[in-house]
């Protein structure tokens, strides 16, 4: 995708701590070709999980059998293939999901509910679920190593570059990994994301953190409106670095999630800039966050940015346009990288707008005291190339 | 635009009749370049009027200004000026509308109430009211000709061919002209539409007609989701043909609608096929709508169209993602040109995408009686060309 050039600032940095307890296994599996496409998480022991699922309601057969698993709070295994979404299957989608939950139960001899499965790549195609059930033979032993960036690299799709972050907090330490690039929208539906830890963190207050940090990370994503069928954010704490500071973990969990983000904006399909919006001054958050998702979604504002037009009257009209939220377009002020620019400085906020790969506009409303900050990219040929000539 | 080759089919046919009792003129009036920019048509005799008008809260002074001179109910002229929205221009702007609808009120001595004003193009610019003011100096004496075909044109942006029709009713005609390719989303933010009759009708009864007619015409197309801060569709009837059939009437001016629609789908920008969604067998007529707009709107769907990807998992997720319609995916049934795909007929739909310069989808949800057609287009390079390149 000749338009994607995007520097070391928005990728992925090494990891340079693990948790305690985590295995992995990345191999092919031969789903469609013979790059990496099954990516597989063991804990040592049975971790505390919370998991967000898609609110589309065509909802992937792997999303179906994690909502039910993860009913019981533990989990011993993350089971992730790509190239095949397993979505629109049936009844046959199901009970391929189910076959490979049981095969990796069988290997570990756990229960069957402790198995977490996701699945992302094309929809409507019959997954070769015993490809991946010989793949996952003699599983315990081929968990030799801990390889988070490998687990990145094998769940992606269409994404240029693997996503994984990590942070200490005290003793314990917390990895996360994302993938996603196009079907990117928010309202719980965004991408594959896990995070792991080693800190010992109950059931419900990971479900309840995890509830609150996406909704200013992974909801406040949006690549191109629309809602995957197949998406997922699963949190994992296996406890074996004990207890730690919650304030400290909170804040630790919430940079992880807020850089994976950043990082699926950045790498939205075809996507040449990240974008942020911070709506400010507004009567509500959920206002803030309305209005800046328009903006952030409009295609004319999209469209703008990628090659620097000026047309701030764009951004009006995606204000003016968002449903239930009353405005008065003579209280807006907007700023482009905290700058102001008048009908005058047409030509410097152009230069703005081509010189960086950061683009972040404030929109103060005048009504109120509250903001939300959302996040996605432009809008470029390569989004109607990478879509419109091959099935992905 | 290299991939815009509309045929002859999806374009305006000449004009083979044009009510009584209206003139043009026609100009450029040095707005922005040395191209007509300038349209008005005026009534011998003050018309009867309705108009309705963009839902985004960011109206353009025109608009504005158009809101108040309809509350009569009477027109006599009609004012468009392209090149120039005269959005987010402030209290000036306002003032600016005015002093164009005063401009040509004196040169034909009526109420400046029955003087209606549309602007379209860019935002955030000053509009160079004087030249316009210059432009229709001795308007009567310009006033030689009927040339709805020259209107049409004077109005146009984006768009690639300029968009009229005309219908007999009795001894009355119908004639609708056009303007719109992008910033194209339903909910009476549309485009910029007039439609002249000359049959006898009363405002009230236009009024009602217009809306009932635009909710399944103009208010069922979208181009792109973003909601134009000027989008304006009046009708006028100056009665000088006499009574008509109502029920003919009301035939020939949703027909007239519908062509319009039609091609202003068509000629989206960038746009090399018309798409056009009928959700059927739905609880009700908002649900199918809602479901019909998700998918026509989909990005994702509409660059699969584009090329002819029969992936048509993305028709599933669209529907999935609807807000506020229950649905059962199981239930759903999809049919393409009439004919339904199976998982392993692939290569004949992608070639029936292709291939055809209309598509048409057809869903069935399996949840009731009611339907409901939507119009669009696809998704292309081109559309990213046209508004990330230049200001539009």
């Amino acid at each position: 995708m000749e338009n994607k050039t995007i520097t070391a600032a928005f990728k992925s940095k090494k990891l340079t701590a693990i948790p305690r307890g985590y295995r992995t296994f990345i191999t092919n599996a031969g789903i469609k070709d013979t790059s990496l496409d099954l990516g597989i998480v063991v804990s040592e022991v049975p971790a505390n999980g919370a998991a967000l699922f898609t609110q589309n309601q065509v909802k992937g057969n792997p999303v179906l059998v994690g909502i039910q698993h993860i009913k019981g709070g533990k989990v011993r295994a993350v089971v992730v293939n790509s190239k095949n979404s397993n979505v629109a299957t049936g009844k046959q989608g199901y009970a391929d999901a189910v076959r490979i939950c049981k095969a990796v139960a069988e290997e570990l001899k756990v229960p069957v509910a402790q198995i977490f499965p996701s699945s992302t790549g094309v929809i409507g195609r019959r997954l070769p679920a015993e490809r991946i059930v010989s793949a996952v033979k003699n599983l315990p032993a081929k968990l030799v190593t801990t390889d988070f960036e490998g687990f990145a690299e094998a769940i992606m799709t269409t994404d240029t570059f693997s996503k994984f972050v990590s942070r200490r907090v005290g003793q314990a330490t917390i990895v996360g990994v994302a993938k996603g690039s196009g079907m990117i929208e928010p309202n719980m539906a965004t991408m594959l994301s896990y995070i792991f830890t080693d800190a010992e963190v109950s059931a419900p207050r990971l479900k309840a953190l995890l509830t609150k940090t996406a909704a200013s990370t992974y909801n406040s994503l949006s690549v191109d409106t629309d809602m995957s069928t197949s998406d997922t954010v699963l949190a994992l704490a296996n406890g074996l670095a004990g207890k730690v500071s919650i304030p400290q973990f909170e804040k630790a969990f919430h940079e992880v999630a807020l850089e994976l983000t950043r990082m699926l904006a950045r790498d939205g399909e075809g996507a040449t800039k990240l974008f942020t919006v911070t709506v400010k001054n507004c009567a509500s958050e959920s206002a803030a966050k309305a209005i800046g998702k328009s903006i952030i979604n409009s295609p004319l504002v999209k469209t703008a940015i990628y090659k620097g037009d000026p047309n701030w009257g764009r951004i009006f009209m995606a204000i003016g346009k968002t449903p239930g939220v009353k405005i008065y377009p003579e209280k807006i002020r907007i700023r482009w990288g905290g700058k102001s620019y008048g009908n005058y400085q047409l030509a410097v906020l152009s230069a703005y707008l081509q010189k960086n790969e950061e683009l972040h506009l404030e929109v103060s409303l005048g009504t109120g005291k509250k903001s939300w900050t959302v996040y996605g990219c432009d809008y470029t040929e390569d989004y109607v190339k990478i879509n419109a000539y091959y099935t992905t």
